[in-house]
């Protein structure tokens, strides 16, 4: 658990990036921006790091003037053959992208961005990892949208709910695809200046 | 999820099985048994597969003449070097088996085993992750240690818990280091005619 004599800001609104990143920083305020760069298909690796500090600077931006604090910025895709399948806009859109995805391996990219009160990076990385699908018949397939778990997930699957029965492996890190890699952090955290290991 | 005419019973007392074969089979017994092999150190591939079976079949043993049964059995090990890490004995033990585990790559390997009433073997196989941690430093440990999550636990850890933290990557499935490989065993059971899938 990291301490910090900063204010400490996650610019994310997502339940289960909240619940990730108290295991790295136990005080925090939360704080979201809508801000993110159109999705460029071609690099996610590069793109999902880019969006991460746009939305870490966007969430500064709001904070007008404050100091002493990092905002820490995410943003993860799914892409399938360069492809990146980002939130889906329906049921039918959800119905296609697990379509793809079914009996195929694909990347989750998430990238993150520390900010000071600056503006200035202080860690700007991403981790990968590369997920496994089974074949998702078409009768698996429907019973899955009807969980509703599909909604504002990139890819229209969580790999922590009911996707379990088809996720076959994953080479990488779970809490990478969840939206925030845990372990990775950590080990790139401890060797900042900024933050303190208290145990 | 699968239905069928016969009773399923889960011959496992883990909390974490019991929740993931909920994901396969809604309707369910669980009744446990303390029979196992030793452990044979150079084979955990076979070696859990074979405890699999002595597990469903003590619990089928117990039954006395049960009919129309499905009895599950698992087991699972953490192993290195081929050096089987089983569940620790006491805090000193645990610290030791994460000292091993520390800046390695391990495997964990669940084997599984589904008899009927006869005790004829209708399905008995095994899944393999490989889990990368990161540095544990002492402190780390010590803290981990005071988590009070090593307990009952193969290689003294729980892939869900607070270890988040140091598990930099797996490559295989998540849910077999949490003891059951939920999505291989279903793509298994599909093809049984025990079993029908209901959706």
């Amino acid at each position: 658990m990291f301490i910090s004599d900063k204010k400490i800001i996650l610019g994310s609104g997502s339940p289960r990036r909240k619940e990730l990143f108290s295991i790295l920083c136990k005080e925090h305020k939360i704080l979201t921006t809508d801000k993110e760069k159109d999705i460029d298909q071609s690099e996610p690796i590069s793109f999902v790091q880019e969006n991460a500090f746009i939305k870490a600077a966007a969430v500064l931006d709001d904070l007008k003037g404050v100091n002493d604090a990092l905002i820490f910025g995410f943003d993860t895709v799914v892409s399938l053959d360069n492809e990146v399948l980002g939130k889906p806009k329906s049921r039918e859109d959800a119905k296609k992208m697990l379509q793809k995805l079914s009996n195929n391996q694909h990347l989750v990219s998430t990238g993150y961005c520390i900010l000071n009160s600056q503006k200035e990076i202080v860690l700007k990385s991403c981790d990968i990892s590369y997920v496994h699908f089974g074949l998702i018949s078409e009768p698996l397939i429907e019973w899955y949208l009807d969980q509703n778990e599909y909604a504002d997930k990139a890819g229209s699957y969580g790999i922590q709910g009911e996707a379990r029965i088809f996720i076959k492996k994953i080479n990488g890190c779970y809490y990478n695809v969840m939206g925030l890699p845990v372990s990775k952090m950590f080990y790139e955290m401890e060797k900042l200046k900024e933050f303190t290991l208290s145990f």
